[in-house]
């Protein structure tokens, strides 16, 4: 069903009502909207179709996101595969603390990796709802944002021309280092920055989980983390200083370090295992206000960045692009822009909120390595509180499914 | 009732099972709980009687602090005149949230100024249960606390005499910048600090409140508060730098920031009046770990301080007092030293937890002032969502009022 373009390098401008820039989360899920509706559009890719498909990302998607998802049709394998987390445990002051999140709020974590649901996206959007989408163009830029016919040109990958195309919109879906954001006025917005001044070492290893649920150790050594993936592979995840050099983790340091940092009484020895991935990410966080500039309207990376502290990036994409689709498609096929007007307001009060909990997290997870007595003591204050008040539980576990009131 | 104490100029040594050295809420509170147990105790006090009955310090109460002095039988004057608080209001983005923690909890505030307090307590220690208190003593000493016969030695003010003490033990409860902290071994104890870098101009106003209820402005200039006091009098609070000279703060720009700061959609202007008192709170915090060292045992400021940003400190003064009192009264009468062997942590758990509190709610008051746009999305996000989600509201009344888990 695909729909023939016209030749790349024929020099004849296209047009599409909208134009969205960048084939992720965001915006294959708004594409799949309007081709829901009817309303044509043309989605660019820098990458490769392969390379999108599996570039290594988690996949922590929150209930309401995969609702979302169902809803639209775009969830079917999500929901046949997907693993669902109800169980956390935290690990400080040498001892063990399950967070059983499923049963305090009856809701849970899907775990389904993104290069998965990119997959599944591409595939309804290219191949059964008939989308036009460009994998692999170059020197992608936007003109004529604050006017009513604005274009977007790139460059064709298998001609080295530049091609143009004529639209209404233009969705800015290219994550942290595309060319939407970047084709904002820098007078007209205002990059709101935090820096944590924190790196984290991910890590996979080839070895069984430790334990049957992720892990948090909180420990005067740093941060370390574990996420099971399947028997065979595991994912860990150590606090180490922003922009550290993976060389300075050796295989006998990773080790000692995740044992003495997931070390609690009574706890089975981790299972070691060849380290098959090392990468160093570093913690820090943007929103970009407002979200949208005349006809180019931001979503997911491309707007806000969460550092994956709390996992939720994934799902702040996800709702924007459910806000943006729809509000393009009341535009486009009845008028109606209220939901275009409102698009930035709604899509930050989730964004807002989200960093909120997310800086309090980090907290938890990093405080008390700060060096700082002081803040070694209010962090595990926060941490105790967890498991000693059942309201302080309930508004974690509210906080950390997404689970929490409207927005 | 009160016993005769020998010739303060006698040179010959006194002996009192325990000596309190600070006649404030803790250090009463501990004497009348000895008293009440038929313990013999001095209390030495570096001010007047007069004095420490006038001493201006606010006085919001939590329920388990007026239960556990109900149970002492030292709260009768403060259960007849004590107000209840029962909603407090928020001011931010220009509108006013009620947040009414007495229908949500079932629980309130009992707001009963400090002097009244300690003027009860010392009624009651010294006129009616016999306790020995001496006040305006100079240069209190605290010797051999590391044996079984420590001894405090201070100077009579009639004579200027040195005179002895021996004792069993000593309760140190006398504040911030006391002798009993300075006694502790300096390579024994660590002194955990935090130093919000914040002041707070704390006014009285002669006019009458300006809202039923206590009053939070969280604003892009500052922090402001309004505390109701009596229908002629209120309390104020405006943010100012840490140590900032009240001859910056005229009349004038007191009254503007004060508008500014508290103004909201549809509130009625502030009642303006002449100021009868101004002065520049810095805020800070720190905890002492441990709280005792040999045979003494610190209680109340003296261990730790936490700013008033929470209205916590009196709180956890006698905390520490009904412990220590109980704790003392069980080791001098049955032999018991348990309740003193763990003294100490059975304070810091309820300390830890309000120092977190208190750095929490210190973004909210201060956040959106901190010239950081990153800090004053996550703040107004952490406000909103005080008024959006019922857990999240459930969570903050149960640390406002202290309610919250054992301790």
């Amino acid at each position: 069903m695909t729909r023939p373009l016209p030749p790349p390098n024929s020099g004849a401008p296209q047009r599409f009502p909208v134009v969205v820039v960048g084939a992720g989360p965001a915006g294959l899920t708004v594409g799949n909207i309007l081709r829901a509706a009817s309303v044509d559009c043309l989605v660019l890719e820098t990458e490769t179709r392969a390379f999108i498909e599996q570039r290594p990302r988690a996949g922590v998607i929150e209930e309401w996101a995969v609702r979302g998802l169902e809803k639209r049709g775009l969830a079917r394998n999500l929901l046949d595969r997907a693993e669902l987390h109800t169980v956390c445990e935290f690990r400080f002051d040498g001892e063990r603390f399950r967070f059983p999140y499923g049963e305090l709020t009856g809701s849970h974590h899907f775990v389904y990796p993104q290069p998965l649901l990119v997959t599944d996206l591409a595939r309804e959007y290219a191949d059964v709802r008939g989308g036009h989408i460009r994998f692999g163009v170059r020197d992608v830029r936007i003109h004529d944002l604050d006017t009513d016919r604005p274009w977007v040109s790139y460059t064709c990958p298998e001609t080295g021309e530049r091609q143009v195309v004529h639209c209404d919109f233009v969705a800015g879906c290219d994550g942290a280092r595309g060319v939407s954001r970047a084709s904002l006025p820098p007078e007209r917005v205002r990059i709101a920055r935090h820096d944590y001044g924190i790196g984290w070492l991910a890590l996979l290893a080839e070895a069984p989980p430790s334990a049957d649920c992720v892990l948090f150790g909180c420990h005067a050594s740093g941060f370390a983390g574990q996420m099971p993936r399947s028997p065979e592979v595991t994912r860990y995840y150590l606090q180490c200083p922003p922009g550290d050099a993976v060389e300075n983790w050796p295989h006998e340091r990773v080790w000692s370090e995740l044992r003495e940092r997931l070390g609690a009484a009574g706890v089975p020895p981790l299972t070691e295992g060849r380290l098959i991935e090392k990468r160093v990410l570093d913690m820090h966080d943007y929103v970009v206000e407002p979200m949208a500039h005349g006809r180019l309207f931001l979503a997911g990376d491309a707007a806000h960045l969460v550092a994956p502290i709390a996992a939720k990036g994934m799902n702040l994409a996800l709702h924007d692009a459910f806000l943006l689709g729809d509000a393009l498609v009341a535009r486009l096929t009845t008028g109606d822009g209220s939901g275009l007007d409102g698009y930035a307001q709604a899509c930050l009060r989730r964004v807002w909120d989200y960093q909120e909990f997310s800086q309090w997290l980090s907290e938890v997870y990093h405080g008390t390595a700060a060096g700082d007595p002081f803040r070694a003591g209010t962090t595990l204050a926060r941490l105790r509180r967890l498991f000693t008040s059942p309201a302080a539980a309930a508004a974690f576990a509210e906080q950390y499914l997404g689970t929490a009131a409207r927005y």
